[in-house]
Formats: C-alpha cells, sequence, structure tokens
C-alpha cells in the first residue's frame, strides 16, 4: 500500500485495529480518543506517532483519514475534519450505517475524496483494550462511494482494506442499511431483548447452556454503539423487529391453540433455512 | 459405577453419547432406534452389544434403562417398556422437560424407579452420527425425581451421571420446565424465529458475520425433537415468547419515535445484565 500518513479518530475496537495494522505497515499513524486513557496506552504501546487534539488541526500533511466513531458522532468529526483535509486522498469511516455519513461527506463538500467502509470484524467486546492486529483477516468490508466519490479514491479505499486482509465489496449505501438491518442490527437487537427477558425473570447467563450462551453474547455490545446504529437505522430495524415478533406471535397462537402442524412447520423452515448454507 | 448392563432407546446425539460412555466403561449395552441404520451403526461399531425389537421384550435382566426420544414419545417408550422392568434398578430419560415424562413414570407405577433425566450437553447437530464419547463432560445434568422415587434410584441416577462426567442437581420437574422454557425454549425459539424473517428476505446463512450465525446456529436443531418440547412445554413458552415480544415492540416503539433515552436504556440493560455475569 502506496499510502505513508494515516490519522484515526476513534481508537475503539475497529479503530484501535485499524491504527495497529497500518503501524504494522510502517504507516505513520497520528490519533486522537475522547478517551485520554486510550491515545496514553496507544502512544504508549508506539502504534499511534502522534496525538490530535479535539479541533484535528493536525491533520493538515495526512494521507488518509479512518473516522471510527460511533455513527451518531461521524458528522461532526467530519466536520471538525473539514478545514484540514488539504493533503488527504481518502477519507473512510467504519460504521454499520452508511447512508447518513455518505449524506454528511456529501454535504460537506468532501464527497469525492469519501468512501463509506463497513468491515463485519466487530463482535461484543469493544475498547482500544479490545483491538488487535489481523481483526480484519478475511472480513468482508462494505465499500459505500458517495455520488461524487472519485475512481482513485475507491481504488484506494479498496487497496487499504485489502492491505488489512479484508474483502472489500462495493454496496450502495441505502442497499447497506437496508441488508445490515436483517443481518446485523436485528440479531443484535434480538439478542439484546432475550437478555432483557433474562434479567426480569433473574436468570443469570451462567446458568445458560452453550445455545442460550451463543444467543446472548451480542447483548455484551457497546449500548453507545448500538444506540446510535439502531437510531440511524430506525424505519429498516424497526420493520425487522415487526417481522420477528410476526413469526414469535405465530408460534405462540399455534402453541395456545395445541396446532402441532403449525409449530412443526415453524421449526421445519428454519431448519431447511439452516441447511440451505450448511450443504 | 456398579451397573454391568444397560439399555437405550433412542439412539440420537445423546442416546449414542450415551451408550459410547457406558460402553467404554465396560457396561453391556443393548439398544433399540427405530432407524435401522443406526442401530447397525452401533452394533458394527462394537458399542452396542444386543439389537432390542421395537416390543423391548429384551429389557428383561437389564439394570438401567435410559430412555432418549423425543419426548412426545417417551410415555410411549415407557409404557412398552413396563412389563419388562422387574429387574431394572433405574429408569431415566434425557429430554428438554420433564412433567410430562415424571407423570408417566408415576401413572405406570414405575415411579420408584424413574429418575428423569436432562443433561444440558445438547447442540444443533442430531442423530447417531453426532454422537460422541464425552458429551457430557462438565455439563449440568437436572435430575428430576417421581413423587415416589426410592433413594437408591436417586441415588444411582446421580452416580450414573457423574461417572459420565456430568454435574447432577436435583430439580422439581415443573420448576425444572419452567426454568428451561426460558433458558433453552425460548433461545431455540427466538433462533428459529430469526431464521424465518432471513429466510423470507432471502438472506442465505453464509451472508451473515459472527454475531449472526450465532443468533442463528441454533435453527439447525431437530424440528422433530423441538416440536414435540414446545408443545410439551407449551403455556410456559408461549409465556416466555410474549415477554420477549413485549421487549422487541417496545424498542419498536422507541424506535419510530425517535425515544434515543428509551433506545439506550433497552441496549444498557442488556449490557449491563451481560456484565453481571463475566463479572
Amino acid at each position: 500500500m502506496e499510502i505513508r500518513t494515516a490519522a484515526v479518530v476513534g481508537l475503539g475496537l475497529v479503530g484501535g485495529s485499524v491504527a495497529r495494522d497500518l503501524a504494522a505497515r510502517g504507516v505513520r499513524v497520528a490519533a486522537y480518543d475522547r478517551n485520554p486513557s486510550s491515545l496514553r496506552d496507544a502512544l504508549r504501546e508506539g502504534i499511534v506517532e502522534t496525538a490530535l487534539d479535539p479541533s484535528l488541526a493536525g491533520l493538515a500533511g495526512v494521507e488518509l483519514l479512518v473516522v471510527a466513531v460511533p455513527v451518531s458522532d461521524a458528522p461532526t468529526v467530519l466536520a471538525a475534519a473539514r478545514p484540514h483535509l488539504h493533503d488527504t486522498r481518502l477519507v473512510t469511516d467504519v460504521g454499520s450505517t452508511k447512508e447518513t455519513v455518505v449524506a454528511a461527506a456529501e454535504a460537506l463538500g468532501v464527497g469525492d475524496r469519501f468512501v463509506g467502509s463497513h468491515p463485519l470484524a466487530g463482535n461484543h467486546r469493544s475498547g482500544w483494550e479490545a483491538s488487535r492486529r489481523e481483526l480484519f483477516a478475511g472480513a468482508r468490508t462494505y465499500l459505500c462511494p458517495t455520488r461524487v466519490t472519485s475512481a482513485a479514491a475507491l481504488a484506494l479505499a479498496a487497496e487499504l482494506w485489502r492491505a488489512l486482509g479484508a474483502i472489500p465489496e462495493v454496496m450502495d449505501a441505502a442497499a447497506h442499511d437496508a441488508h445490515l438491518a436483517l443481518t446485523s442490527h436485528l440479531p443484535q437487537a434480538t439478542a439484546t431483548a432475550l437478555a432483557g427477558v433474562l434479567a426480569g425473570a433473574d436468570v443469570d447467563r451462567s446458568q445458560l447452556g452453550t445455545g442460550g450462551r451463543d444467543m446472548t453474547r451480542l447483548a455484551g455490545g457497546s449500548p453507545e454503539m448500538w444506540t446510535a446504529i439502531a437510531l440511524d437505522n430506525a424505519p429498516a430495524l424497526a420493520a425487522a423487529l415487526q417481522r420477528i415478533e410476526g413469526e414469535m406471535r405465530n408460534l405462540r397462537s399455534a402453541l395456545l391453540r395445541g396446532d402441532a402442524d403449525e409449530v412443526r412447520r415453524f421449526y421445519t423452515a428454519g431448519r431447511e433455512w439452516f441447511d440451505r448454507s450448511e450443504a
């Protein structure tokens, strides 16, 4: 990868891991995190060479900017960065929704150099402590251009993620958000809803078997990050929730009327879907 | 363990694994499975010494009977076994609901020698092919006595499961079913409901990230086994489904009215519950 200097704003699981991988490839990394101890640790470990202040004035001269903050904060960070981007060839983010941030980049006049990124590499851990080398190895990474992204910026974004071991895939931002509502935001909300039921019944996670633990692992995710994602993708997530509520209501009603055929149909349909990808 | 002869009816994941562990400890195992190829494989592998026929007449002389069939079939198997149990010191099952089978054992007059068992060792695989040695190592195993279970039978059940590496825990059958509705039957139904939504949206499991895959793994479970469990525990499972539908409806309504505080409360409550057991 031909990039020599980069800035990362937000040193959480994803931003921190990007910083580690870039530093390991010899890129000089500047960074800001509103949590002073994360920034201090990143400097002490030699991953980050220069600490930025909240004005982001230190961005001048940096070729690549990676915004890795909750999706609700990304437009603000882009606005703060805006005056200092004259030397920047690529601006990207890593959030789980893309329409809002793509629109913000366009509105700020940096749409030509902006590509929204979404590496499918999150897990239920968060923060600098959770970041690590090679988090993105083999991870599908959606790239969402603006209406005016230059071919050079899009190619550089693909090159960046490939260099980090990821598998980039270009997707329209609106299509991305609709897809992720089903494949990620709904599973997350479902895990949290299940956690809510168990909390209300005073059942501890340690009392669950392997299956129940799998089904509640995502509930350990960052509430701040997920609140921002859910609000940003509210209509699509609400529609997905309504569908799963419908599935559950159908099962519940079949159980209460003792409709064995309908109950069997429910479990059989799930298994057939499962087998479809395992085959 | 002092048992020398045992019979296993149903050579699926759990029954097959019990047979393997017993055979490995020198117990002579007789078995029946309605699938001829499972029984043939178990005989050929030397795990099962004697094949039983559906009359279960060959049970005479056997010290231990383990019933490992879908919970809807367990009462029928007990009734078939009933005339041949004169030498049997312990009759047990392995199903995920316990009230019905415990009541059936009492009604058949074998309550003194019956202890319902439920090893938390299931997973989404099923059948003889999925069975293995040491499936029960470290697995909590609920023991549900009848109203007339003898102390000797209960002690023998505990000894059996400890010999298989499990951790037995005595629990009332009704309390067991209420608890499992929340800790196992609800997570299973939730995974299947999520699978139903994704199937309806033509999203394949291979398109999911790690979290989404965790959330749908249980959908691969045996439809026959889960249909029987859900119907047998219908009121408790229906009540649990109603609670999770309520959690989802609350989130959905907060999203649609843009109530950030309520959305944050939802994700924060799930995380607090998660942290409670991780600490």
